[in-house]
């Protein structure tokens, strides 16, 4: 029985509910429709921070995401992909970190695929990294995330330390933005693999639209 | 620097964001206007369990809250209250625990002040319990939830094991539900008092609506 004049002895049971995941889609019932995520002012990305392990970005911008209004923080990589989708990996996940008035952490992760070409924003972080320039990049992403974005809606953590959890997670897995071989080889040789290890699911449910 | 082939030295940081809180009004701003929480599907309690701290009742009925549809689970009783406004306990806290779709936890927790007559659905669990009744209560408790609900919005953690953080807090302190003298002092002569410590408040932003 719980002992309230025993608090300091209550088990602390965190560390159940982490991020990221691999995900098997046949487990799933996929429901038609998108993830409800509606940016309501562009994202504008600012100071280019290196914080050793990936390129950070200071952002502005709002979105409302399954009902409430949430603002965007910031941006940053990792490669290869931290979500494992059917036992694959993609070159690059990005993830946009948003916030709402209460302190609830919602990351729209966007999972980047192979493209022929360099992508051209990404390459401009680059370009501005290698100059070591400090001026902010005020670059408009708003046309990274999809019109129609759909993928998976789950509830983990952050996936470094502090490693929070009851963040809120949209993977899209539709996003207007491929990377190529040579952006991928840039960003692994300055930074090398910066994705954390996979985490149980402990039961956890997840959406899928598609 | 984050070092990701060492990932089970990163520190953990959980524990900062815990329930229950104290709160003063007179630093923060109220907003006109009612917590944004909408009964769906009538509130029911079923089955009424002792479990040595507090009488729990399992429950069904659904709920908008904050934009996302959430299922109602369970009802329980601390007295006195866990949270405390401007300084003051009220008799007794009552938490409804809801759950959504993704496992995002909301409670709604009723901050119940002393009324003069004994409050006639709760009277109903208590002989329940005294009888030992193992017939469900089935009690509608649709109005216990006023219809224009003001108090406070915050994030933070169940008060007890596992003690999960991400919970989001509804602190409703206009409930159609007051408590007598008698039916407090039979509550603790069973139970004792079941309230957790205060929690620090760690920098977190709370929404007060009047």
């Amino acid at each position: 029985m719980l002992d309230y004049n025993q608090q300091d002895k209550w088990p602390n049971g965190f560390g159940e509910l982490q991020s990221p995941i691999k995900i098997d889609t046949s487990k799933l019932s996929a429901k038609r429709g998108q993830l409800n995520y509606h940016v309501l002012e562009d994202y504008r990305l600012k100071q280019e921070i290196d914080d050793g392990t990936t390129i950070r970005l200071t952002g502005s911008g709002s979105a409302e995401i399954f009902g409430r209004n949430f603002e965007f923080q910031q941006a940053h990589f990792h490669s290869p992909s931290e979500h494992v989708i059917n036992g694959r990996r993609c070159p690059l996940e990005i993830h946009m970190v948003h916030k709402n008035v209460i302190g609830q952490l919602c990351v729209v992760a966007l999972l980047v695929e192979h493209g022929e070409t360099p992508n051209a924003p990404f390459q401009k972080i680059i370009d501005n990294y290698e100059k070591g320039e400090t001026e902010p990049v005020d670059l408009n992403i708003k046309d990274w995330a999809p019109w129609y974005p759909v993928g998976f809606h789950y509830l983990g953590s952050l996936t470094t330390p502090p490693l929070t959890e009851g963040v809120e997670w949209l993977l899209v897995s539709n996003p207007d933005f491929t990377v190529s071989d040579d952006q991928v080889e840039w960003f692994r040789k300055h930074f090398g693999k910066d994705d954390r290890k996979l985490q149980p699911l402990n039961g956890r449910s997840i959406e899928f639209y598609k």
